[in-house]
């Protein structure tokens, strides 16, 4: 059922609270998942430390279906940590849910991760062969073990992340619980989101300000690259990991399609981004049409930064359906457009004799887009110019982004024409990476575009892990 | 939790299918139903014909709650009605799930209604005293008694339906469903939508015309107020019931509020009307601002015709989350304003420094402006200008709307003056009835504005009523 | 996976409350029902009077899964009645759950019903052609409308469900609530077992006794056949309906096997007829042997009475695995032999070496036997020989049993050898319906032997209305 | 709810399968852990192993409640292990369902153990001090650990499972699943019980023997307590660890309450070492009664040998209620002689006016001993006469036995007479430490009697441990 384009592994928060305040940390952190929500659908969970004890309840599902009101009244604590996933299908989900709580020499740990380890495989073989066991296939048991292992010879639990962080390659946003601190690290590029806001007189640690915002809190600034942020009674210090790259590489797809329009990653609005995207179409695209629409949600903002630079009129052209969800049963003799059809409805009045510019966030396997084009073109479209706000996605990412194999990508194995064609659309046009470098200017950090152009911030080792997971489990 | 400002009562869907093609009637419905579950969320039913047999299957709680492959896959059947609900709190709730099924000396019958019977407790008084006994407090079940009684007297179901259509008062638009044909009719004032598509060889009827695209099917037509359409044979005919009043009186808040905004009511779209609405407001109430925005949902496409006719750009000035649903556990110290930013939130990026002209669709009980207020002045909104896009709500409605006591009202009891303060905002401004009756002029039908000005088209006996089920059960 | 033989229809249960002491109508029911659970498993219920508002909750499967705290404590109320039944498979199983409770002109009413409506096909086509709807299967609907409708012609409750009582022909003990009144009636015949307790100020009526003991109450007294009891202001008062005939027909399977041996039936304890059976069968069937097993549960106390009459030592041969339940999934390629191992063990033990006699309380189709004489075999008996605590089961059951077909039947299509032969035994013996008899001499009531002998007390009907259930839903 | 006097920790299953048999081994291991499900109703699980790939899926339930039909099929493989469990209550539970499965240097390893292991604190900070992380508190995931360190120096995991349990002291009976091997071990003083069957071609290992007959399968002999036995390529083979003790230490309380009737432990048929226990109460305690009866179900067959030996008739005095589960809910005022009702009712038929005499198995706690006699007085017993199948329960068990406080331990702070009198017994007998050590003689092995005298066969670190539980989590 699930149609996704891509798939965003996680989402991360962390929370601490002042004792003079009422917060209540795993209450708060439940209604920040659900803020995060959008990030991941499949696992989820909440650590809470409560004066030095740490426990966790996680599970299969969206927030609401993890969590009820027993169990969060059980979460009784000061400080928490939290995490939503995607995760591949399998019945052994469940097992890969985060947090990871563990108790070592020295305590409890609580660890969440977003992002991907690249040399995961070299480093759980390492272990391995010094008799470490695991558990589960997540990055997060793996950072466990080495923060652990770290700490035997390290003086704080703090330099034993920094070391661990060290060990680390590939894209993580890290957030760590022990017994009497919160701390969070960001990898050298920045691949993954992370910031820090202030509720009340405590700290949260949020993938996307959305959820610090959703608590009531108050957006301070981004966790910087390489940077690892320590908090512990009440005070929060930063400490230089010394692994920020010269050339940062934040997620671009985190504009385009991940995050919340609402959310700031890096100083840059991620709906503004969205809509210079739009302008910047309009400007390498022009096209004489008389609506601009945007396929939901992730095209809206783009379709409005269109439609300013090109004067077109915006408009409402697709309606959602808000209801269709996981559980959604297909009919099982439904044809394919239909499919397209149950979640999204032309809003034919705006749409019947006009010539429409419709933008779509990004092309991946392209298998629904002609069934879209369908839509409009039966609620009487009389021609439907389509524009991405993207570039042509041409290479697989190894960097927390379930993308398909690329003999799955379309942009790889068809011209801009074919691609047209088979969609039926009178015109397509695609963002260039120019226009996307352009919009980087307003970020704080660099864009990795791998994903358009093959070239990798980091060398990669994920087939052999991919390999392994096969035969291993 | 549920914090709707007001609960329309219900949806209803039928369908028959051609035995030439391979709709499925069940999952076509159950789709349906999807499009319709922002009109009822609380319970659900599909009941199905399979060669005379009508069986259901209802329950509480959403779409995708009730019904799983397995009990989809055991409602096997060549027609299909199906219905979504509010109804209140109660361990009885799932009594009151509609379909109602029941059998009669002719056989089998269906029922399924959208609306509120203002002479129920008279009738149902009435069927007492001959015997009667009722299991549900749902007027389907009362409407099934109608129908069969009448049948008694006459030659067909479909003079059965007419007769009971006539002893009925109030709004209703039922679907009815027997062995051998799906039936349909509309009160004479036509409070309630209903209309009539195509799919395939077969014919849908459905409140929303959003369900009869999801199913691939193309609208036809509207249902006219007193008509009485019987389908049988895959043939359908139209009859007059002789109740259609010299003034149609179509409930308005199916524009303002409830209907879906891609589907088209009585020849109106409702994404139309509500953009009709926001131009009345630009022309009545002017300001000089930045930025127009729309409180989500149905304040959007408002939002969007203020800005059109105003010429201040229109942008997303709020967001909010898909995630919160019924089961949300609101954290048990959170303060009021808190409640509201977990659902909406600032986008601060299109805020900041600016003159916002906010537009929501009404105000019914004033407990939650001031807290949006609050979150965009947070967000930086220099000025907020509010616009409601219908007029003062000063009385109860009586026609399937879940309308609160007039005491809860806030407009019968404060001047626009006094909700402005109260709000926070530096202007307030409601659309008029005259503007509502010029939006009216695009409708096949007039409009039913009792809500704003208490002249009610049908004389109300709901009092005893509800007194009645208060000791009653 | 259910085998079990017979499957009894119900199980009801009624109880009254002294407001000076704290029982809690509800939960006691709940407990009783518990002690009726194996009465009925596919659908239970609860409805209170709660200062004459009824309300009820029931739903598909056991007390434990139908009820949770929550939904109990919700059942506030000062009266109760409650049901447990069996039903045939099918998506509208829950429509038919009981107790049934409807309003009428005079207030509400519940009515919970065990037992077997003959004439249910003609009572109802009587009500239909006066206009009467039926949304379900259920005895109990149809008893309410005849209680209903009798009221409007007669000056109580109590009389009016006298007037039901004599229309109803077939087994019945049925519970009734009014708003004021507790009640209960039992045909003319008694099939079906009823009896009266007391707890605290308060009165219990019960199927069996267990279930009055399981909450702390006291046996009383049965319910005689065509008595009426009304429970009014913590009053009990008796009804003569003058229903009662000459020579009672109290269902024997109630000893034979549905009842638990706890109970007390009409002045006869089970436990002790199951031994005088087995008494009966010892001296009718002698055979030299070593040991005297019963199979679990309803064998155990026949196989202690031959025991006991034949001085053979009584031992446990067979144990039954109690977690073994509803939801157990059948390993896909088992063969028929381990179906049954799963369930039974034998004690090796006690039956290695050994001459068994094997009490079982009846073959019904027959399809078991060989399997539980191989698990004995299996364990080293070296003579195993089958005596049944009841005559051969050769005609069908229409007051209140779920017998299979006929051809279905083992006895009157083979001969005893030629059963005894099937099941690998060494030799095989029934119980005699003079032996019956003689045990009935213990019980207040005669015996109902139909299924033995085709003699049935009361004319059937049943075909048309099996007939007219296939057809009609 | 659940008032079992004592808790066993676990029950154990592992199964081999020949490819030329259609076994299932996640089906049979689901069979058999429904008959071990009296030995843990908290947690259960299953790995298994498809050509090397070993998954598990577990969870917080009874068997019935955490596999479903989808589950079991998604569990493909040609050998299994299974685990049940008792665990304390918290939201953390589910962490702790065995199996383990975990990945280390040489491939996977599913561990599932009953028993206690007394140095598993100093044993895990041994491990925490080389840097190792534990996520659960189940000795399973202590076991891997050490079989996968183990591994690393010798050059089978056979090898490793033997240096590992070489390390672990206490109560243990452990089952291992490699890719190739199926492993199983258990401590030298044979604590608790592990056996080994035949299923077609291929081999099964359980807690007891009714798990193997449940499948099908013939028991074998018992695993001997310091033997090691490995399954491969359908091939069993035997190891001797050099572990077993000369003075063996056999749990009696197998015999006394945990094991099922129809299970033959070392030997020893449970029935018939309860028998012996019955009968030997008969010589040390003799009375003039009517009647002897067991308290359901572990009473029973002691009951049965005191009846044998004195003569005095057996029957069945209480029923118990097999539908209470772990869900029944207290009603909120019941009184605790009640608590008991609901459960136990008694047969007055056999009771009332006779001199009774009544076997538990056990007293440990001594709260519910009174309500039952009451039960037998309410039904007219003219005596009571108790007899315990076990001597005075005076110390706490660290072997895999949940055991109270021992100052919740009645037997330690009172005297017989004082016991009896709280009882409102006449009289009350216990078991000697000599009888048992009669009965033990027909065991291969000796008994483990420390609760009986706190003669611990192994010292023990046990507080440490728990205390460490508390702070440490």
């Amino acid at each position: 059922m699930e149609e996704r384009k891509l798939r965003e592994e996680c989402g991360v928060f962390a929370i601490t609270t002042d004792p003079s305040e009422s917060y209540h940390a795993a209450s708060e952190t439940y209604t920040a998942l659900f803020a995060l929500q959008h990030r991941g659908q499949e696992t989820c969970g909440i650590a809470v430390n409560d004066r030095g004890v740490i426990t966790v309840k996680k599970g299969v599902g969206l927030v609401n279906e993890v969590f009820d009101i027993e169990s969060l009244n059980a979460l009784e604590g000061q400080a928490a940590i939290g995490h939503v996933r995607y995760s591949t299908a399998g019945s052994n989900d469940w097992l890969n849910a985060q947090p990871t709580v563990v108790r070592h020499q020295k305590g409890n740990l609580a660890v969440a991760l977003n992002g991907q380890i690249t040399n995961a495989y070299s480093l759980r073989s390492e272990l391995e062969r010094k008799g470490c066991i695991f558990q589960t296939d997540s990055a997060s048991e793996l950072a466990a073990y080495l923060i652990v292992r770290a700490r035997m010879n390290v003086g704080t639990i703090q330099e034993a992340l920094c070391v661990a962080a060290k060990q680390l390659k590939g894209a993580f946003s890290i957030v760590v619980m022990s017994p009497r601190k919160v701390m969070a690290v960001r990898d050298g590029y920045g691949f993954r989101p992370l910031c820090i806001g202030r509720l009340g007189k405590g700290y949260v640690i949020s993938s996307e300000s959305c959820a610090i915002e959703s608590v009531g809190g108050r957006l301070e600034r981004d966790v910087a690259p390489g940077e690892l942020i320590v908090i512990e009674d009440g005070k929060l210090s930063s400490m230089d990991t010394g692994l920020r790259e010269k050339k940062t590489a934040l997620c671009c797809f985190e504009y385009v399609y991940f995050a919340r329009p609402d959310s700031v990653i890096d100083g840059l609005s991620v709906d503004r981004a969205r809509r210079l995207m739009g302008a910047h179409l309009a400007r390498l695209h022009p096209v004489e049409a008389d609506i601009v629409i945007g396929v939901p949600d992730s095209g809206l903002s783009a379709a409005m930064g269109y439609a300013e630079e090109s004067g077109i009129p915006y408009g409402v052209g697709l309606i959602k359906n808000r209801y269709i969800g996981r559980t959604f049963i297909q009919p099982t003799q439904v044809e394919r457009e239909r499919a397209v059809k149950i979640k999204l409805n032309a809003m034919a009045e705006n749409i019947r004799g006009k010539r429409v510019v419709m933008i779509d966030d990004s092309i991946v396997r392209g298998t629904t887009g002609d069934r879209i084009v369908n839509i409009l073109r039966d609620a009487g479209a009389t021609e439907v110019h389509m524009r991405v706000a993207s570039p042509p996605f041409t290479d697989p990412c190894y960097y927390g982004t379930d993308v398909p194999d690329r003999s799955m990508l379309i942009a790889p194995n068809h011209s801009v024409e074919e691609i047209a064609k088979k969609f039926g659309v009178d015109s397509l046009g695609y963002l260039t990476e120019e226009a996307l470098a352009d919009v980087a200017k307003e970020c704080d950090l660099e864009f990795c575009t791998s994903c358009f152009n093959g070239r990798y911030p980091v060398e990669r080792e994920m087939e052999s892990s991919i390999y392994e997971r096969r035969i291993g489990e």
